[in-house]
């Protein structure tokens, strides 16, 4: 940044917005509260508030999952930052949104009396959302679909162990759409992510099902060049 | 973003700063200005200045390259945004960093009396820089090397038809080491990213090269699943 360039002034408030998924009895499920101030009451929108003086925005995304929602979740990114001028009805506010997922397992919501509504909703059908809200989700579905293409962050959103039909679940609920069960067994076993545990699944009347691992739970890209 | 959080102050300016790469004779260089202020007299830095009020931080990026630098990019998106608290020691700036490409062809300086020095730097090579943007120069160069993995990036760096070698060049010079050629000549045809554009080179004196297009001059995902 260099100085000859500057406006004398600006006025602009720097927001944080974190757009959380888990996949639910084969859905893609995102967290929204439900809004008590106008001009967006009754309105739907990702946990969010304004950054502290002070204070990273990551702080500040966790600090609000947890006064929000209680979630505290496994996996977290920043999302991009959002800036259209006309975003926030009452000022100029930027949003610094981050995506964040967890295993369905993680997902139990700690309601605190202060919102509307807190509650999960099916990607495929969100209701009103309020600021830019529509265009968020869209973002952060978009980098989710292209990162099961080219990472392993699946692990964050599976148990430690889990069948391949939990695995096939999970990238079908995040597609919105069904893989050839062959096909992506083989295509998931040629790309080394993830290996046999060893152990077996537990119950249920079929026979029991081969429990696989991701070789690495922390983020890492596929090699292929 | 709910109201109930909001700090009831906040002072906190936003930036935008923009890495610009290119690849000049097989190295990687990247544009930075010589600062005339305090507190970083003399040290480096990317191209940058503050949001206007009623701008978009993509209009403010355009708006800075071609004011500091006459540059319009053939690539920009969003890198990250770069929050430290004591990142500006004159008082808490956030900066929208983003993250431009261009051939070398593009990369002809329109220098301006405003400031100490505009130039190219190799990216292995850099000087002393302002602020935090040694870290953003890493993660712009981690971004760039990894979607060198999964996307057709280098469209943007290369003019319309080259040579397999003139490919090759760019590639090394951002992964910053040397790739074997045949594997390299299989990858790429496998990846399906490029094909002959049916002309030969000119000049030198070996035998005239094929040139290769790419298939999508715009962004575009390498299909995995």
């Amino acid at each position: 940044m260099t100085a000859a360039t500057h406006p004398s002034k600006q006025d602009v408030k720097v927001a944080v917005d974190a757009v959380i998924f888990t996949v639910r009895d084969g859905r893609l499920m995102t967290l929204l509260i439900q809004m008590n101030k106008r001009p967006f009451t009754g309105r739907w929108a990702f946990p969010g508030g304004l950054l502290g003086d002070r204070q990273t925005a990551l702080a500040a995304v966790r600090r609000i999952l947890r006064e929000q929602t209680g979630i505290a979740p496994s996996y977290l990114e920043q999302l991009a930052t959002f800036d259209d001028p006309g975003r926030d009805p009452l000022g100029r506010v930027i949003s610094m949104a981050y995506f964040a997922l967890i295993p369905d397992a993680g997902a139990r919501l700690r309601t605190t009396a202060k919102y509307t509504d807190v509650r999960w909703w099916p990607v495929a059908g969100l209701p009103a959302l309020a600021y830019d809200h529509r265009e968020i989700a869209a973002a952060a579905l978009a980098r989710l679909r292209a990162k099961l293409g080219y990472t392993n962050i699946a692990w964050s959103m599976l148990p430690r162990e889990f069948t391949f039909a939990d695995l096939q679940e999970v990238y079908e609920a995040i597609l919105g759409r069904g893989l050839d069960k062959r096909n992506f067994r083989k295509k998931m076993m040629s790309l080394g992510l993830i290996a046999p545990s060893g152990n077996l699944a537990r119950g249920g009347s079929h026979r029991p099902a081969a429990l696989f691992r991701f070789r690495d739970r922390r983020p890492s890209f596929m090699d292929i060049l």
